[in-house]
Formats: structure tokens, C-alpha cells, sequence
């Protein structure tokens, strides 16, 4: 292991990223486990790329077929590329018609910011300020962006949420009322100084906020506001999609209705695809506008392992399964939280469940604490993560053919990590 | 067809790219043939992604067994993924010592552009005024950019050539001497800006440029300059790489020593997958500036299906093939461009071969002319595209596979399309 970490930082220089202080060396999977390369076998809480399960029989099938028939790019006309996209509009409501297919959520976020641009001839894009929604220099400018400070175009609002309120005390609708003040403040804001409001960009459950829960009716008043002063929204399903909500998109867990709609991790089970879509209007104002076009993308390839995505999450009712294993799980975990004044809130949708780890009796972030349950887990041979604004969300995301019997082991082994990390 | 077209514009937007008024159906490939829809073979004159051939038998193994296996982000070890990289370095100059991976050419030339603005602290980029290296809203800003304009940090030169010289008659020396004052005087405005100068980028052959010949000793003397500027040298190999020029690399075919090279088309065979790599030193120091990371890239699939891309070249010998097919053509072409003065000048390097169409006579470009030309080859069975600064330049670039029977098969119909478009 030293010597292959060791290899890793010449290959990819040190500061690459890597999980945990003696890392994994993965070699295989099998649905929701991954076998090491010591022989150990984890159970995946962490990977939502490959969503229908690690080395699902189904993509691959599809994927050799595909490889060993052709893989252009899409300047030719391709069946199985139309079909697949015809079929994952068909998954979104009715305004959403058209696409555009990409390689990475980032570039999906980035064709998205520059379509919401060209639509409304504004520049502002508004966002929170606990998010992420990819790397590029466009987009990565709203990572973790303060609120109140602007920066290529973008501002934040405060992460719209219950579990931390601004006072003590504070109502629902007090809680309400100030983020949506808070929404009107950055809206004027962009007006005064010229930008105006060409989008508010959302993930669609806040996961990378660690998936808080706004005041009732925040996700409906905010998008009516945002449109009300010209703009898009645009909704990233980079992470919500796929059924990962219990829902097929999360814009349906939350209560809303985007303009336009990301889309990528889960779309190929670890086939590098991601896409834009929105109405053939707003898509062909883009092309219209701009040199955009990817090599890669709305290939054969893409469409063979996105199709086989798509049919295993309907053919097993995986989006039912997803909404009823995750409710279950939150439920077991939120009687644990009742004991370990540690697990301060836990919050989520489906199959994405995240536990804000505090200091006892406070909303104070225990980041450290956090760490320590992580690595409790993989000495239970399970793989987690952190996320959320301050990085002290135990982050539950599994592959979503993930069952009850595995929501059990979890469970256990949960049960007994929180105590072994002070907990 | 008509049906399938008006899906397509339904699906992807009217405006999406599409080669052809009459665009081809692709059903399957099989080395350098493309088989359509409507029973047609066509030969593949223009594709670069399928280096090692449409439907590899290798690649497609190495494909099918890594999906069915495990395929997850890098945040884990991994021993393909490793042994590919360091496969990959080894092919390159002793400089070239570590790597970030991406998805697309586009992202990898994003992020060698940070990579050398971290490294010099300066920001100005220069390219050429040809030239294209990606659609991103970053690197998106060098296409086409006219010589003495600005653009996001960004200026450009005229492109190095010589058969379209400023002055008539003048010589390779003098050639010499205008194209770097040029530089020299770019170099200077950016140092009077404040910016400096981060890097030249350049495409190792000058691909999109429509494959010029520089005066002799450009590229030895012009990277001496920025180098002396304090900026950094980028290679983009996106299409000059991995055998194409008859060389593994372009920039050993060009002869000057890039300081970071970016990779992408040929490199996974058709699954997205690109690189970035120079010293260990400008790696490290790009990852301690950044937060980037890129889900889908260093995984295992794009290493199972570089890593069959590599041995399929070496041990089949496709670069010296290259060499040999693609020089044979080059003079074939040459003799038929003797007898026909639309051809104003057969140029380029092992199998990426540009035909520059004129008005017979002159140097002036007819882009329609090459346009009839592409459209008698494709009547004739095989595919091929234009380029260039002008759009001009016809361009042959096939699957790497590509051997004298498939260059005679062209030569014989390319000799007829000459006569049918008019030339």
C-alpha cells in the first residue's frame, strides 16, 4: 500500500484527492459492495455514480455491445442516440423538450449558466452560499461563495435551513420571511449594478449545503421571485436525479418547476455523460449563439449505458424502492440521533441522507467528530463521507439499488460507530 | 431519414451540428469502414477519436471486462488506473513526470491555462489567430481571436505559415523574422498590460490552422522567446498525439519541447478521457491552488480503454505505419495537385493531411469548391471534412489503421471528386 501510494502522488503529483489516511484499493464490485485489494469487502454508502450497482450486469452488457459495434460523435445521425434522448426527456415535465449532452456535471452547469445568459440578455446568476456545482472557472466561482460578495457574475444567498436560524426561536414563517428578504435584497442588488437576474442555479435538495430543510414553501416563493425578475431557474440534478430522492428528480421531492435542468454522476453508471435540458426554444437559443459542441458527447456510447441505466431503474421500481429504504433508514437513524445528542439533525430525501454532527446539545459543527464516525465506518468495512457547508454532515448516498438488509447493516454498524467515536 | 432528422432537431435543437445536408445514419463500424443505414459503406477519411479503428476488438475487450469488473472515481487507489498513467508518462519527454486526467480536450486545456497562470503568476495566453482548443467560456475565448485583439487574458498571433506570405516573395528567412517580431510585439503588450505571459498554447501540428508550415525554426525559436518571457510552453495533443503525425507525439514531429502537454481525442478510442501533464512540480502546484477534481476521470474504464489504445499502437506499429501510409499519400496527392491548381497545396504530416482548395491560380481560398469536394466524396463512399482558418483546407485524417490499400481506394476516388467539383 505504501508503495502504491506512494506511486500515486509521483503519477498524479501529491494533493491529489484521496479518501482516508491509509486510503482504499478497490478492485472489484458487485451491486452495493466493493472488494479491496486485501481482501476486505465494503459496503457503499458513499458512490452515487454508479447508481444501479458496482459492475451492474445490464450497463455492462450494453456498454460492450456498444463498444464492440461503433462510438462516434454526433454529427452523424444515430438511432440509439435519438431514442435514449427522446426517452430521458420524456422522465421530466412537459416544458422540458430538448438537450444538449455533455461529459461532466460541471460543463452541463456551465452550457446552463450560459443559455439562462443568452435567453435573458441578463448576467447574474444566483446561487447559495454553501454550494458547489462543479470545477470549471465559470461555475467554480459559486463554490462556497459568501453571501453578500460577488464574483464573475455570481452571488449567494444564505442556504436556506431550519436547523441553524439566525435567532433563536425563530417560526417557520419568520424563517421564511427572512430568506426571502434575504432573496430580494440580492435580487436588487444584481438590478442596481446592471447584471440583472439571469438565473437562480439550485441543486435541487441542497446536497452539497448537506441537505438542510428550508422553511415550508421556500423552494415555490423563491423560484416565483427569481421569475418574477426576469429569470431562470435552473435546476441541478447532478446529484438529485436519477431517483435518488425517492422521486425520479429531486425538483419533484422539493416542489418545483425549472426552466432547465442538469443532469450527469448517475446518468451512466460511471460512463462519463451529462446533458442540459430545457425547452427547444431556450435550447436553440444557445445553438444559435454559441460554437458549443463536445466530441464525446450524445454518442453511442452514452446512450447504450444511459439507456441500460434508465430501464434498470424502472424494470426494478428503483425510484420506490429508493423512497422506501431511505425513509426507513432515516427513521432508524433519527431514533439513534435521540440517544447521541452528537447526531444534532438527521435530514434527507430517499437514498441521500446526511447527519449534522455537533457538539453535544449545540448546533456547533464537529467536523472532527464527523471524521472520526467516517473512520469508524470503514473499520466496519464501510465507505461514507462528509459534506454540507461546514463539512460536519455524515453523508449517506449509496448506490440506489441499495435494500433493506443493507440499511440493516448500516444501521449496526452505525450504531456502534457513533459510540467509538465519542459519540 | 427525413423522419430521423426531424427527431434529431426535436431532441438536440435545431442548430445542433450535423455533417451533410443529407446527413449519414451510422449503424456500425469495423476498422476504417462506417456501415449506414441505407446499406452504404463508407471509408472513414475523417475520424480521430477511433484511432485504433471503429469497433476495436482489443479496446472493446479491455472496455467490456473493466465495466463488468469495477469502474469508480480516483478518491481510492487503484492499480490499472496507476499503471496507465505511468504508462502514458513514460511515453512522453523525462519533463513530463505527473498528470491530471479529465473528461474532454476542452477541460484539459482549462486546466493547463491554470496550470501555467499558477505557475508564473502572469495571466496572458498566447495562440494563434487560427486556431481553436476548446468550447469552454475559458479557452473558448483563443478561437478565431484576430491578431491584436484581447480577450479574457487571452491575444493571438498571426498564424505561422508559408503559403499565404504578407509580402510576395519573400523568403523563409524573412517568413522567420516577421512571424516572431509579431510575437515579440505580443509579448510586449502583454508585459505593458500588466499580464505577462503565462504561456503560448499551440496545437503541436496547427490542426485547426489547416496545418501550416511554418518558416523553418519557428517553433524552436518562438518557444525560445516566451520561454525567455518567463512564460510556459503547452503542447496540445488533443489531436496531434497518440501516432498521428507519423510521430508518437506532434511536438516531437514539430521539434521544440513543450513544458505541459494536453491530451484527449485518440486517447480512450472513443470513452471520454483526456490528460494534462508536466513536472511534478507544475502538477502539485496546480493541485495546491485548485479544488479541482473531476468525478469521472482517472477512473478504471478510461484506464481499461487507454491502456488497449496503447498496446494496440505499439504493438501493431501504427506509428511507423503512419509514417509510411500517410507520407505515400501526401506524395500521391501532391502529383494530382500538379495537375489541378485548385489544389493549391498538399500538406500536413503522417495520416492528418490538409489540401488547401483555391481559385485555380491563386491563394485565394474557395470554401465552397472545398465544400463540392466533400460532398462528390461522400457520392463517391467516404468521408471526409474541411478546416482551416478560411474553411478551406480539406482535411484526411482517418483512423490511425488506415493502410496503402485504404489510401489507394482514396487517391482513385478523390482523383475523380476533384474533376466532379470542378477542379
Amino acid at each position: 500500500m505504501t508503495d502504491l501510494l506512494a506511486r500515486h502522488h509521483d503519477a498524479f503529483g501529491k494533493g491529489a484527492p484521496l479518501f482516508y489516511d491509509d486510503p482504499v484499493e478497490v478492485v472489484s464490485g458487485n451491486g452495493v459492495w466493493i472488494d479491496a485489494a486485501d481482501g476486505r469487502r465494503y459496503l457503499d454508502l458513499y458512490n452515487n455514480v454508479p447508481c444501479v450497482g458496482h459492475a451492474n450486469p445490464r450497463v455492462a452488457a450494453a456498454v460492450a455491445e456498444q463498444v464492440a459495434t461503433l462510438n462516434v460523435h454526433s454529427r452523424y445521425l444515430h438511432e440509439g442516440v435519438l431514442a435514449y434522448v427522446e426517452r430521458l426527456l420524456g422522465l421530466h415535465h412537459d416544458g422540458i423538450e430538448s438537450m444538449i449532452v455533455a461529459c461532466t456535471g460541471t460543463e452541463a452547469n456551465d452550457v446552463a449558466i450560459s443559455t439562462a445568459r443568452i435567453a435573458t440578455g441578463k448576467t447574474g446568476v444566483i446561487g447559495t452560499d454553501g454550494t458547489y456545482h462543479g470545477n470549471s472557472p465559470i461555475v467554480g466561482s459559486m463554490t462556497r461563495l459568501p453571501a453578500g460578495e460577488a464574483r464573475g457574475g455570481f452571488r449567494s444567498i444564505p442556504t436556506p435551513q431550519r436547523f441553524r436560524p439566525p435567532a433563536p426561536g425563530m417560526s417557520d414563517a419568520e424563517l421564511l420571511d427572512h430568506h426571502l428578504a434575504a432573496l430580494a435584497a440580492t435580487i436588487e442588488a444584481m438590478e442596481v449594478e446592471g447584471e440583472g437576474v439571469a438565473a437562480l442555479l439550485l441543486c435541487s435538495i441542497l446536497a452539497n449545503e448537506g441537505l438542510p430543510e428550508p422553511p415550508e414553501g421556500w423552494f415555490e416563493q423563491a423560484t416565483a421571485m427569481v421569475r418574477a425578475a426576469g429569470g431562470l431557474i435552473i435546476a441541478d440534478e447532478v446529484q438529485s436525479g436519477f431517483g435518488r430522492s425517492g422521486r425520479w428528480w429531486g425538483y419533484e421531492t422539493s416542489g418545483f418547476v425549472p426552466d432547465i435542468v442538469t443532469m450527469g454522476k448517475p446518468m451512466g453508471n460511471g460512463v462519463p455523460v451529462a446533458a442540459v435540458a430545457a425547452s427547444r426554444d431556450l435550447i436553440e437559443r444557445f445553438r444559435e449563439r454559441s460554437r458549443y459542441f463536445n466530441t464525446f458527447a450524445a454518442s453511442p456510447l452514452q446512450a447504450a449505458a444511459g439507456m441500460a441505466v434508465i430501464d434498470e431503474i424502472v424494470d426494478r421500481g428503483l425510484v420506490e424502492q429508493v423512497a422506501e429504504v431511505g425513509s426507513s433508514m432515516r427513521g432508524s437513524l433519527r431514533e439513534l440521533a435521540a440517544e447521541h445528542p452528537a447526531m444534532g439533525d438527521v435530514r434527507g430525501h430517499g437514498l441521500f441522507l446526511g447527519i449534522d454532527w455537533v457538539e453535544p446539545g449545540t448546533t456547533e459543527p464537529d467536523v472532527d467528530g464527523a471524521a472520526r464516525v467516517v473512520e469508524a465506518m470503514k473499520a466496519h468495512g464501510m465507505l461514507m463521507g462528509k459534506a454540507g457547508q461546514f463539512g460536519n454532515v455524515l453523508k449517506i448516498r449509496p448506490p440506489i439499488v441499495f435494500e433493506h438488509e443493507h440499511a440493516d447493516l448500516m444501521i449496526e454498524a452505525f450504531t456502534e460507530a457513533v459510540v467509538e467515536a465519542g459519540g
